[in-house]
């Protein structure tokens, strides 16, 4: 459709009342002036959403603005997150209250209208996407495309995962529906795609999708790449598909999300036809408004085709102050009210669950969860650390009922099954097992939409593919979220699949998040207590990096190597000297070749230490003086090992310690071969060491 | 369908002869006894998709086993990297012929007996996935699910533009097809959703995707967690889609592919309902068979179903060994022979043309190709290095007609459009602006396609979205293909967008790439010489890395600093001391901020140098001696400065220097003040250099 087909409509047609078209062209000059003041950001979109956003939240949102932590509140995810103005102009004219950074209610606005003044400032709560935790009632970060949309899918999971284990008859405690606005990017994007395709197979009917269908992105027209009916695909998945021909028509949205709401098992996907830049008498519906302000004269003429005073700033009409939150309020409160009342009943009918919601909505954890710890006895031939994390997981899992998650098809290989619980499938939506297909970066976004409403999730996959999971995982530091990632074949030692399979940077790719928390456990007692770092950490996620290969479990016992515990430092001395000679350091399933290798040249009378470093980030958060117990500058004969790229080590190693790791990628052949082959051998830790001594010795 | 619906069918049914079937359970028969002898292995996939490769590579197929190299060649892309054996039993049966290192054709076959037998050992040339350059004949390396149908898109594109650049009248060089055997795991992955939409929008009537419809993965039935209309959803994309009901049906499959060949204005779907592990008694159709061994009482059992000898070994029966090849060379070599009449007449007639392809084909760049350098003058204020990217990119674009190339909707951002040059639409194949939407995924997996026919393929988006295409990335470092990979706004520099848009820990992740290049130029000049090391490289891909914010242009007279041709060396003293009491290092955009550092100091009478430090990789792979004379060891007083996380910078600042780098995400504020509130300032800067002199002063 051309633009000139779609000129703008005049305010005030007959199936708009004069007022909420006021309160809509709030939002848009809002935007508009927001972006002109800012000199940055995106206009567009919530000039065009604006009518979507305002209907949704006054006529269905259920959303109470003075408790935006009702856990039992409707979800709103903006996908399209570069329109974020929309959702603060939303929470503005909704008068939603502030938490403050413990969760508490407070008297102040959650965005103030100097809040909006201060759009992309330092420290705005109104900054260039919307952060969850940094703004009260953004309910998840957006902005990197297709992400919001793979959350929504993950809180609506989770809705229907708490409903089915905690409502019981008169109190539907969980019975929410999320809704997320999504862009032609978001449509673009395969982890879109492949949430989709999940929540189709789900039926989640409590999942509301719409598309802002503008056909324009920066490149210019959706054409130039984007020509696919869309509609139809959705249907494939098996979504309900409804369309909405204009954007402005806010009868036909409202009919649409009565008709999502009527809809019991499948997902909706709401097509509604915009013009982005809506109202700009020369910008509109072309990308030239994608990410430019207006400019001075345009938004005069913009303003002047809202009926707006063109000269008027940051304006919010008198008559439409508080239309919005007093429609919200007038709605929504005495549901809330309700749900309560029944919450109230249900901690008298149903103690037991309601300590669990309690301990739950705390982010803490069972009493007794750590009652039944796996043990594993010292043993030569030892066991995988995947075989022991499945243990651990399961261990942890019968303690912690909301600890759910699953695999992208690989759960047999990563062990992460737990025992004895349902799929979460269509018919079972309070199963503890979920399956997420193929799909690693669905899963990423999906986890963190299920840790926003409260649950624990894990994922699991090979450690190489954490390449195809890494923006949902960034985006789950950055939101603090308490993701576990179980990545297990976590190296060459994984054999005979080869190079494509065998990971080499992953590590250091994700050491270098910021806020991550990777962990490499050494041996199945390290594991055990990986798993307890893992449920422990309430303020971000952490990658469980195991191998596929058996690695022995060391003699923990006193006078041979130091408790398995000492994994909470992030690094430690298994064994060796006070004033060593030469330290070998190394991680995960290497640790065993550095233990080998002490015991060796302790037998030749080297002083000599070994260092187990599952995770750099935890061993750097120790203060210096435990550092520098463990890894003493003034030893600098030291000896690295890690089957992985070298990349970080430096620190550890310093500039004359020898670094043993791959240089360059895998091949495929049997673990053993190929740990040989690449030199992850005793001989060449040993042969190391004297190096490092100044000896050719051995 | 369940399993005992869909029984084996016995071997000699009417449509199918007897030999052929013996060849086909041929395949079958290797592909299980390959997998018993590794103990490691799919044969699932192979025995079913026997008849399916054969048919295929029989009838259809234009490929001359006597020369894999011929460019008019269809591609045959096994995207189901795991079920490998069918490429390696098909190469063998065709007897296709070796290509040495070097490309030369030789008489050794390209895939023996022998080499299946040594099916994932050390040194195979029948590792456990397949690896393009590894082995001959196999077109891309897969294995990771989606990537090899994403190439597959990208070599359609590269045989249209060739055809459209380089067809004449009686010269039809490049009509080839290309054909992608897909697997339930790639129809989930979003990366394969992404090319899809791409190859429909495009209408690649050259490209035929075959899904292997088994219904199976590794956790279960695909009921667990895929259940769309996979064919619908293809339809959508604007696809022909066919299905086939018996994946043992030759002559059904047969049809599509004439059905295929006949489309002449959208790309081929053709579903191939099929029954994973085809003959083994117990385990066919079932999740079992999926990646262990049969075990040897089923491999004896699973013989017997096909009437083969129970207790034969990699049998090749007499009847069939030159079958396939036979077929192949009797149907192709004619057209081939033809093809190269045809290439013998277009050399004389059209010279120039034939040149260019000579030169590409060599991997070489066309005489002249940088005369014309763009040249940038010293400037304070100077220009965003994504600024001097672009006219970099189009000097070159203008004398290297196969440089081609585009953003994931991002190309007036990234300055990467080709100027004069049309885009590349469905009317258009031979435009050279590529528009990728907003699938960084795809456009990863597409560029390395076109690579691999011979194409110099470039990819634009922002450095934060290099997260979406690891993947193919990875595989085009383990490829050693040259794409060049723009990527601009680097760093918290790109201002408001925020901390989702912000790198931090991208720049650490892609160094840590084996093979893999990574650039991040100072300034417009550095720039320009940066895409001299792209476009100069052909074993193996570049990261350039580039500012959206403007930067000081340096000054490269003599006495001033060093030339920008010093980025060659991946690190050189710009400026500074014979014998330095602190050096300074930086790279990218940060480089000024030492520079500025620098010269202060200078005036203080401080014994300085600053170091840029443009990539890591290419400066380790100097010699010892200018690394050592680049930095000193003996200097130990340092300081370095990338806006960026600081993993791997250990190396650079040892283990007294001073790192000033990013160790949290960033924030949504004008670019100027998030540089002074991170931290990286002239006078930070000066500060570090102070502390590592031993003095407070400053």
């Amino acid at each position: 459709m051309s633009v000139s087909e779609r000129a703008p409509r005049q305010a005030g047609t007959a199936d708009e009342s004069a007022l909420d078209l006021l309160a809509i062209d709030t939002i848009r000059t809002l935007a508009i002036d927001a972006v002109e003041k800012a000199d940055s950001g995106h206009a567009g979109a919530p000039m065009a959403m604006a009518p979507v956003g305002y209907t949704l939240w006054k006529r269905f949102l259920r959303y109470d603005p003075d408790d935006p932590a009702w856990p039992g509140r409707d979800r709103f995810v903006l996908s399209a997150g570069h329109g974020c103005l929309l959702l603060y102009a939303l929470l503005h004219l909704a008068g939603v209250k502030r938490l403050d950074k413990a969760g508490k209610l407070t008297d102040q606005p959650a965005v103030s209208l100097d809040d909006i003044k201060s759009f992309r400032q330092l420290g705005s709560v109104c900054p260039g996407h919307p952060e969850h935790g940094h703004t009260t009632g953004v309910e998840t970060t957006t902005g990197p495309l297709g992400q919001g949309a793979g959350n929504s899918v993950g809180m609506a999971i989770a809705g229907r995962w708490l409903g089915a284990r905690y409502n019981r008859p008169g109190a539907d405690l969980f019975d929410y529906n999320v809704y997320a606005l999504c862009s032609d990017g978001d449509m673009m994007e395969g982890v879109a795609s492949e949430a989709a395709s999940i929540a189709g197979h789900l039926k989640l009917a409590n999942l509301c999708w719409i598309w802002d269908d503008n056909t324009v992105t920066i490149e210019g027209h959706t054409s130039l790449a984007f020509d696919e009916n869309v509609a139809a695909r959705f249907r494939a998945y098996g979504w309900a598909t409804l369309k909405v021909e204009d954007a402005n028509d806010c009868e036909a949205l409202a009919a649409a999300f009565e008709t999502f709401l009527a809809t019991s098992d499948q997902p909706t996907f709401i097509q509604v036809k915009s013009i982005i830049g809506y109202g700009s008498p020369h910008k509109q519906g072309t990308s030239k408004i994608h990410s430019d302000a207006l400019g001075e004269e345009e938004v005069k003429l913009t303003k002047e085709a809202y009926g707006w005073p063109p000269e008027a700033q940051f304006l919010v009409p008198d008559e439409i102050r508080n239309r919005l939150g007093a429609a919200m309020r007038a709605r929504v409160q005495p549901i809330a009210k309700r749900w309560r009342a029944a919450r109230g009943d249900y901690a008298r009918a149903h103690g037991d669950l309601a300590k669990e919601l309690e301990t739950m909505a705390a982010g803490k954890l069972p009493d007794g969860w750590d009652a039944e710890p796996p043990s594993f006895e010292p043993d030569e031939k030892g066991i995988a650390t995947r075989e022991a994390s499945g243990k651990a997981l399961n261990a942890i899992a019968g303690k912690v009922p909301w600890l759910i998650g699953g695999a992208a098809d690989l759960a047999p290989s990563t062990k992460t099954l737990i025992a004895g619980a349902d799929d979460l499938e269509p018919g079972d939506p309070g199963g503890r097992n979920m399956h997420f297909g193929v799909r690693e970066h669905a899963m990423g976004a999906i986890a963190s939409g299920m840790a926003l409403c409260g649950l624990r999730p894990y994922t699991a996959s090979f450690l190489i593919f954490s390449d195809y999971m890494r923006p949902p995982m960034r985006l789950a530091a950055l939101m603090k979220l308490p993701v576990a990632y179980v990545f297990t074949h976590d190296s060459i030692g994984l054999g005979q699949d080869g190079p494509t399979h065998q990971p080499i940077e992953q590590l250091a790719a994700l050491r270098a998040i910021p806020g991550m928390q990777v962990i490499r456990p050494a041996d199945a007692n390290e594991t055990r207590v990986a798993w307890e770092a893992v449920i422990k950490r309430t303020e971000g996620p952490t990658c469980l990096v195991l191998s596929r290969q058996a690695v022995p479990t060391l003699d923990r016992q006193p006078g041979r190597f130091a408790p398995a515990k000492g994994l909470l430092n992030g690094g430690y001395i298994l064994a060796g000297e006070e004033t060593p000679d030469v330290i070998l350091i190394a991680s995960g399933a290497e640790v065993h070749l550095i233990v080998q290798a002490y015991e060796k040249l302790k037998t030749e009378g080297v002083k000599v230490r070994a260092v187990s470093l599952p995770s750099f980030e935890v061993f750097e958060a120790q203060d210096l003086a435990y550092r520098n117990e463990v890894l003493p500058p003034e030893v600098t004969a030291r000896v690295t090992v890690e089957a992985a790229a070298p990349l970080g080590w430096d620190r550890y190693a310093g500039p004359t310690g020898e670094i043993i790791a791959m240089r360059s990628f895998g091949a495929s052949a049997p673990a053993k071969d190929l740990m040989k082959h690449f030199g992850f051998t005793v001989e060449a830790v040993i042969a190391a060491a004297w190096r490092q001594l100044g000896s050719e010795r051995q």
